[in-house]
């Protein structure tokens, strides 16, 4: 499972926010496969008098209770994308390059120090470390946590530690998940005129999303900027058949002013339902930026940067949802996510690092 | 792995070879997963007294050594490609239909009975059964065998008992597989822009097959139709990922009359080395008709059947190569092989059987 060796334990009261990332990246999570990880963040946490920690599947929660007027969620998951020849970790300069580095084990790591070492916060504080972010939204350990300890997830505001540069990134695009499906008809490829290859008829499919531009959305004063990608692509039934089948799975990224209606209606007109099947698997509205709100206005002065808008979907629009206002702060450049290239710079984690313990510590 | 449940033994001295073919449909046996049928092939040849049986893999090899003057191969493989919501086996009117009726389980019926109750043939013969025939070329049964045990493939003539309308279809195509890889760049699908999405790459390439025109080549007077087919498509990294990587895997049939070196060269003409990735995988000549060959023109003669081109790469070839003049001779339409509604008529079946025991016997 772990190509790497067998991880040591984490140990956030002794570890700088740096070699905690590095030790992070180095402990594989991909979507599906946080236990290992997860119980070492449940063991670093749970002999902290300061905290009640809970496991909830391979996520864990952790919370001061000290009967604050406020109560802040720092969130992270702890999930990557796959590999992409990228592990172990390795500094080079001022970054640390590695898989997650960016996305998001960088944040993870403020967050665990965070939790590990401000045991007076003035304002209570729900640390959740999270599974299966990456993947299908019913999978996210948020969807878990809110269907079997809602309670956990009350708060008056929350802060996901995705990356965003060290600075605010307000609201969050909507996302649709789309299988497009291609039909033919089955022959031996000796006689494939008797067939129809459901893979050749799939280029149209491919060259609309090709020259399809993206529509780019002011609100707030912040562009979001949409997407339309496929992201798999399948046939092949043998190698000496004609496929019948051609399913294109497309990821739609789009402004948090469309409604997941909306968006749907988007995706369909591009690809009629008289040429082909559309079987939309997922659709999650975004999260507007809402910077008129107060308790996001004044966090978004404590941490000094100008709001930006946040083009990924997060788990922003998870809490916008349940009506508790939520933003996106932490180290790593966004642009940098899901790339072999990752990394995570030095710099960024320290100053995120410092600026919400100001922020929490009397 | 059956969900028909146990199959009964195979009884081919009092089984018909229409209750034959329905029972040999009714074990599944998927490339690779043939060795159910083997052992029933093996165990139902094993105590025939005029019979030597031996077993290489999951094939089988039951000769007759009467010291005649000439010997002939009467082959046929146990494989199928993989189940299309077409089994168990039906019988309708005068067809027999399910997976493998016709592409060739109606052919090994033949087979097995012509081995069980010819027991005093007027030319040896070396019945083949053998696996792995829809497959890679080195996992062919006879591959394997020529490999292993090459003394077993020598002989005069050999027939193919591959589908071909109770008549001969003479030589066989060539074909080529490869894979073209289609390069793009990761990013995370949110900033979609500063990767380069593989699969909305692979769209022109899709498109050039769907416009491509094959060539028809006549050959000895025979029409040999070629073919290119995508016959896989495969990218994906994960839902929220731009893919870098498409490949496509192109099959190619090609006229006997052209050389490996001749086909490589036509597809790489399509798809040049500057734009994409061009592995071809397996390239396998055909075999020329061959029909001014005494063996072959006598044996047709028996057959009663005017000779066809045989527009699938059969083993034919591979027969060829070792110098053994070849033919494909047996029941069902070739056209239907390897579709999910295929069939062998019952006349046909019946038809094969009587015109090569009457050429077997005295």
């Amino acid at each position: 499972m772990n190509p790497l060796g067998p991880p040591a334990p984490l140990d956030p009261l002794a570890t700088d926010v740096v070699g905690l990332t590095r030790a992070l990246v180095d402990i594989p999570s991909e979507s599906g496969a946080e236990e290992a990880l997860a119980d070492l963040v449940e063991a670093a946490l749970r002999p902290l008098d300061h905290l009640v920690v809970e496991r909830v599947g391979n996520s864990v929660v952790a919370r001061t209770d000290l009967g604050r007027d406020e109560r802040v969620i720092i969130a992270g998951h702890l999930d990557t994308v796959p590999a992409a020849d990228n592990l172990p970790a390795r500094l080079e300069a001022d970054r640390l390059y590695g898989l997650g580095a960016c996305d998001m084990k960088g944040g993870v790591a403020v967050a665990l120090r965070l939790a590990a070492t401000v045991t007076a916060p003035v304002r209570d504080v729900t640390y959740v470390f999270y599974e299966c972010e990456e993947v299908e939204g019913d999978r996210n350990g948020l969807h878990t946590i809110a269907g079997r300890r809602p309670e956990l997830l009350a708060a008056d505001l929350a802060i996901l530690m995705e990356p965003s540069d060290a600075g605010v990134e307000a609201g969050c695009q909507g996302v649709l998940t789309a299988d497009i499906t291609v039909r033919g008809e089955r022959a031996h490829t000796a006689r494939a005129w008797r067939g129809v290859n459901a893979a050749h008829r799939a280029a149209p499919v491919l060259q609309r999303l090709a020259d399809h531009t993206p529509e780019r959305v002011v609100i707030d004063g912040l562009e979001y900027r949409e997407g339309l990608n496929a992201v798999a692509v399948r046939a092949g039934v043998a190698g000496n058949v004609v496929p019948d089948t051609c399913v294109i799975t497309v990821n739609a990224r789009f402004a948090p002013s469309r409604s997941a209606q909306e968006a749907e209606a988007y995706v369909r007109g591009l690809f009629p339902e008289r040429e082909y099947e559309v079987d939309v698997t997922e659709v999650v509205p975004g999260a507007l930026p809402g910077l008129g709100r107060q308790a996001v206005a004044s966090l978004v002065g404590v941490l000094g940067a100008e709001p930006r808008p946040k083009l990924g979907w997060t788990d922003v629009a998870r809490f916008a949802s349940l009506g508790t206002p939520a933003l996106n702060y932490g180290p790593g450049d966004p642009v940098l996510a899901h790339t072999a290239g990752e990394y995570v710079p030095l710099a960024q984690l320290r100053e995120c690092e410092a600026r919400l313990r100001n922020w929490l510590t009397p």
